[in-house]
């Protein structure tokens, strides 16, 4: 990835944190209910295969309610527990499904429509019930989500609000048309916490995401602790853009991070970059640097300017390694090695290189993938190619992809998180032009590259690079509301398919992400409530 | 005891237990709350010591009441909480208190008036919070207990009830007049399972009664298993009156109802009966017996015709593996060791026995305590007689509290459980006459035996006996009225001593004993509402 100069970080008004006051005493008298607007079916982000409102009929949350769980669905039901208890103050207790169902929250595990595979669920609510059928617990956890934002906003509040709690009634059947739909964090340019990354992990699964991508290496920081070559972490790790301390993961941190995404049905794709993007390791060890000279720490922005030595054996080592180590730590079938941007390495000696490092990937027992560049070697079929282009053809993608690799859809102009909304936005970069919702919105996966076939497409990624962005609010700004979009992409049929749609669909979501605290761009673009 | 012949078991029609249902859709659309009385702050059994209400004001619990609990107060405030989440339906989550009291209920262990010791409380309930103070979490748990009957009977609902749920305001300071408020649970004649007797002590905890006595052996049958002598309980368990199938509790099982009553502030004083009311034991082991053989099991209900053997050395060693055993078993201070109607033991037998018997009892850390026949051996001062007699007068109890001995009063005719209510009690023996609810409120402690003063006496404690009763629902039918009258004689001052008091706050008992389902006689002496 190429990037403009790094113009400074620059502070952001984010929006305010919403947390109604109550009172005791201003509870203790109940008043009529005011009248509220109910949410209704449709109003769902991404928008659902099927929704089939019953009009003018609601259920509704009440002390009495439960959540009714088969064996298998249990934390799911305890996760949308923990959810409703903090907003509606109600008990909601967990308890085992007896087949009886009024007055509960129902989640069923088997027995749905077999069009909604492992990821996908059926939804029916009536005056009496709730409840949600999927053939796997992530298909009953993506039914919650969609259940959430089918309650009132303050749904998302973290302290009890005064109801009513109405979902409205209607049938909704619902599947995702991608396998991938990720996002990516880079916590190399700029580090961000472990509670950083779950806050970001829980925000993201609200939209379906399935997988998180984190950039874990680059010039300016080795952010996983490797215990064979431990001064990576302690030492390529101790600094960032800008010259922050940066930091580091340690292995129970990640384990952490990983089964905190696998609770919310997100698989971690970790990515060490190489050959290029190994300043922060080639400072660390000396051995790695063709001449045997380590360079310093880099904290600037500029790419391009480092290579491993491709003709030492010791990077090969250093490479098993690393692979070993990290493919231990993650559950989940991909390892990201990058490749892009190896300005610095020999197109020969990039081929060389990957020829030697990807069996190693392999041999871990993980599915190789890298950024496009990676076509230009002799890839597995198995391996999975991440573009990240600007423009609507690739000659050497598409030989690849008919050689048998997958694509992971990430259009810089389309999808890339750092890229400003307009001139005005204070945060980012603008080397792939300004990114409004719309843009984000407006281009189809299916067929983005010229010559590659949908088949190919495995399914979509919005990236998010910290050149300029140092803590999760502006994380946050720059992703919301583009991240949505991009996961819409990724979920929805093409049918529903409506920018006219989608905008309606999104200002539903601006107030549960002041209800949740969640920074993002009030994009005028949108008709926000 | 004497006991009047069997007059076998009636089944006996108890209380319905009152479960009201609960529909989502009635809940859907909340009407303004009816007019419900709220309870008074001096509707209250036992009697509080001081009680002053502000007229007018309520606390009203809702979905966004907190419980904040000082450190060392989180058991106490899970217990509450589980009772009102599920009668409420409101989440009420148990937090460390923040000192900001607002829409809180709020336990603070220390800084309460001195006055209240070790079991007492200070409860100060406002529009905005309800406050408990206390020295000891045992006096958190008894100004729970306080709030319990202060909200609407509907809080002993074990399913979500309508609101509202208001506490009259006011202030209350509470304490115990004597430090034993017991009652009894005859196991041996009929037994009854693990999860009757947790049962029990829920209930009894609710009227503030601290100790429970666990009869654990009799003639007919060996309730406790003892490790070294296995058949007592195996053998000895295997049957009880009448001829049912018995039962005994293992130690594990005798473990659990220890720490079962430990957390609801309730200690279990275990009695072992000897050296008469043992034919159990007698028909486990030949050795126990004179004559070296082995009598029959008995499942009739006569008393006074067995004995230990007190010349045989075995008789003490088997004494010395059961205290063993039970006393390692058992936390709290005292071991009951019976010595009640030992009618074939001579009357020298029977001081030898307990010579050489009560200090091996003190050997094993605990604190014996006997019938009041006891008194007619030379006991140490530590030790503890039960009157259970039904005069005013006993010379023997008396000289031997000259001696030290604190007295615990159970007069039969005033306490014991088993007594029918009237002629027209199904279940009971007579022997010591009818027990109305006023006969067994109507007697004062301090000063019942002549020439007793009130500094000897240690409390009361109601005896229930079950040659006549075979389950929970008739254990509680004779329990419930009269089990709460002479608890309130254990903790309430003679001052608040008030028939029509009590009666009205009596009555206002039984809609709570519905939601509970707990059997109750309603007697005609009480106003039910």
């Amino acid at each position: 990835m190429r990037h403009a100069r790094w113009r400074g970080l620059l502070s952001v008004l984010v929006a305010p944190l919403l947390v109604a006051g109550v009172a005791g005493a201003a509870w203790a008298e109940p008043t009529a209910a005011a009248a509220e607007q109910v949410t209704r079916l449709t109003d769902v982000v991404p928008a659902p295969v099927e929704a089939r409102p019953t009009p003018g009929e609601t259920f509704s949350l009440n002390p009495a309610t439960r959540i009714q769980v088969d064996r298998g669905a249990g934390d799911v039901g305890e996760q949308l527990a923990h959810l409703l208890r903090r907003s509606t103050g109600y008990w909601l207790p967990v308890v085992p499904d007896h087949g009886f169902t009024s007055n509960a929250i129902v989640l069923r595990l088997g027995g749905a429509d077999p069009r909604v595979g492992e990821e996908g669920y059926q939804l029916d609510v009536t005056r009496r019930s709730v409840v949600l059928r999927a053939n796997q617990p992530a298909g009953l956890f993506a039914g919650v989500q969609t259940l959430r934002q089918l309650l009132p906003a303050k749904v998302e509040s973290d302290r009890p609000q005064r109801g009513p709690w109405r979902v409205p009634a209607g049938q909704v059947l619902d599947y995702p048309r991608f396998a991938h739909r990720a996002t990516m964090l880079d916590v190399a340019r700029h580090f961000l916490t472990v509670d950083e990354v779950k806050a970001h992990i829980d925000r993201i699964a609200l939209y379906k995401i399935n997988r998180l991508h984190l950039h874990l290496s680059d010039d300016q920081g080795w952010r996983i602790e490797i215990k064979s070559w431990p001064r990576l972490a302690t030492y390529g790790g101790s600094t960032e853009v800008g010259g922050g301390p940066g930091g580091y993961y340690t292995q129970d941190q990640y384990r952490d991070i990983v089964e905190h995404a696998r609770r919310r049905h997100v698989t971690i794709v970790p990515e060490i970059d190489m050959p290029g993007h190994t300043n922060a390791a080639l400072a660390s060890y000396a051995e790695l640097n063709c001449d045997g000279k380590a360079p310093p720490l880099y904290t600037g922005i500029e790419v391009g300017f480092s290579s491993l030595c491709v003709g030492k054996d010791v990077t090969y080592r250093f490479v098993e390694d690393v692979v070993r180590e990290l493919a231990a730590l993650t559950p989940g079938p991909y390892l990201h090695i990058g490749g892009d941007e190896a300005h610095s390495t020999p197109p020969a000696d990039y081929q060389e290189f990957m020829r030697r490092v990807l069996p190693i990937v392999e041999r871990h027992g993980k599915t190789p993938v890298g950024w496009h560049e990676m076509a230009k070697a002799a890839t597995p079929p198995s391996a999975v190619l991440q573009y990240w282009g600007r423009g609507t053809t690739d000659r050497e993608v598409v030989e690849a992809a008919r050689r048998g690799n997958k694509v992971i859809m990430s259009p810089a102009n389309r999808t890339y998180l750092d890229m400003k909304y307009d001139p005005s936005t204070k945060l980012g970069l603008t080397w792939a032009g300004y990114i409004e919702v719309r843009d984000a919105y407006g281009w189809e996966p299916g067929g983005h590259l010229a010559d590659l076939p949908e088949s190919a497409v495995l399914g979509v990624e919005a990236p998010l690079w910290t050149e300029t962005l140092t803590d999760l609010d502006e994380v946050s700004f720059m992703a919301f509301p583009r991240l949505p979009a991009v996961a819409e992409l990724g979920w929805s049929p093409k049918v529903t398919r409506s920018w006219e749609g989608f905008r309606e669909r999104l200002a539903a979501q601006g107030p549960r992400w002041e209800r949740m605290g969640v920074a993002f761009h009030r994009s005028p673009q949108i008709p926000w409530r």
